[in-house]
């Protein structure tokens, strides 16, 4: 099982191409839904009785939702923008609702969880059911600005307890205030963790351990229609790839940054999580090896 | 022979780390000094009689220079700054000098030249070059943003007449005016040439042909100091190996992306030519089996 806490909420999307008004979202949504393609996911997270029935039926299908309460009130709402080349977002309103405050609870039979995926929420929740669990053989964790500004602390605790981080280019910059993403993650992997993945949207991803460098560039897209949730999507991938795979050897972490890369292009092909909808795991493995046909030299 | 068409002259640049001031540079200098790691290279340039005679002496070393011409005048000289991140470069100043009005002639022993490299000089310039040249095997030329704004059509003549075209991404966006790369080069492709590589910087580079997408990623660098001219060291390597592997198949090709990238990598570890000044083949052939090896799944 891999076990995904973060953020389950509506989005509200603007591009100069098409906006789109309160669909599902969030970074637990995203990675919890891109794993369930390669393992059993399970989703730890909180929603407002307005959550949408059609939202909750997909989630049914596709997740198991022990760990994810449903309170009396709005579900967190996200609205942001994105310019004319998609590449940098613009926060317009964070409306926490229900998510403001929680708690999250692990259920007992997410205890001993193997694979556990800490997305963006805040530090202090991320380290609350670091408490809660029976040390997962994998957990890995990603964060956002918004944390690294106003809990350096806390994240740096969070980064020093996880086996590997998945952070952005711009993150690692921030975090470690170094104009350099190399030099940047590797002092973060001083900080503890096994392995770092920095995430570069469209130019793909580079995985980091203390021995190996591994870049990678991302799957070329004629149509890219939201960037949201690729970062997300591309941790579900990542850990499911491992998850089914049993191993964590050099060589099957480079393939799953790999599926890392392939499950962030499917996610921004569509809104939300449309393109998802219809996808098989066909799909994902037809994309792999046409990504490996295309970068062989 | 790679003959190389561009400017030659002083380059004055200030980072947030280091500044240096009237070190030689221009799009001719980095290609041709680039491409002599491979293959015999020709510059066709024109500097002015202050060029200081340590550089000529290196040029004198390096490079067959018969279509160098030197006037009586100032040199080319370009100041630009970069920010915090070294992705964003400012122009500050341009001084044409004996640059301005520069009408390029093409010596006797350069016109059979096989391979030929139109550098970033205006396209009157380059379709000049073209029409003293008797079809070279393959002929490939880059662009800056100020030719896509003030000679659009003398551009797009040249891309109808070369058999490919390097140019970076925003280039791509800005000929094409649209968003995405891919749906842009392949526009490009469209008006006559065989492939197109676009450049992203430390993001790597893509190589587009009718049939096929190449993306790369760049060499990973923990040390950027300067990059000004990575793209034409890029140019530089991509024809380099092009020239002394004789093929134009698409293997062939997608080795020299590479070794364009690895060229690129070294050009940008300090500032003007510096790093090339000790490097040896095998320093370039161990690089890219290291970088083979890196980015291998």
């Amino acid at each position: 099982m891999i076990v995904n806490l973060g953020t389950v909420g509506l989005d509200t999307t603007e591009t100069p191409f098409k906006s789109v008004s309160k669909l599902v979202g969030g970074s637990g949504t995203y990675s919890s839904i891109a794993a369930s393609f390669f393992a059993e996911s399970g989703l730890i997270g909180i929603v407002g009785d307005d959550f949408p029935e059609e939202y909750m039926n997909i989630f049914r299908d596709r997740l198991d939702l022990a760990g994810l309460v449903v309170e009396k009130g709005k579900s967190f709402h996200y609205v942001s923008s994105f310019g004319f080349d998609l590449g940098a977002r613009t926060s317009i309103a964070t409306e926490l609702n229900v998510f403001g405050g929680w708690d999250p609870v692990v259920p007992e039979e997410y205890k001993d969880a193997e694979f556990l995926y800490l997305g963006n929420v805040g530090p202090q929740q991320q380290l609350s059911v670091l408490d809660q669990v029976d040390g997962p053989r994998l957990t890995i964790a990603d964060t956002i600005e918004y944390w690294i500004n106003t809990d350096r602390e806390g994240l740096i605790e969070v980064i020093s307890r996880v086996d590997g981080m998945v952070l952005n280019d711009n993150e690692v910059r921030q975090l470690c205030q170094a104009p350099n993403i190399i030099t940047g993650a590797k002092e973060i992997l001083d900080w503890g963790p096994r392995f770092i993945v920095v995430k570069k949207g469209e130019h793909g991803a580079i995985l980091f351990t203390r021995e190996k460098v591994f870049p990678t560039c991302g799957y070329p897209l004629e149509k890219i229609t939201d960037p949201t949730g690729a970062g997300d999507c591309f941790a579900g991938g990542f850990m499911g790839h491992l998850a089914r795979s049993g191993s964590l050897d050099e060589s099957v972490m480079r393939e799953a940054v790999v599926y890392g890369n392939v499950m962030g292009s499917f996610a921004v092909e569509e809104f939300s999580i449309e393109r998802f909808l219809p996808l098989t795991i066909e799909d994902i493995e037809g994309r792999y090896n046409l990504y490996k046909s295309m970068v062989s030299f």
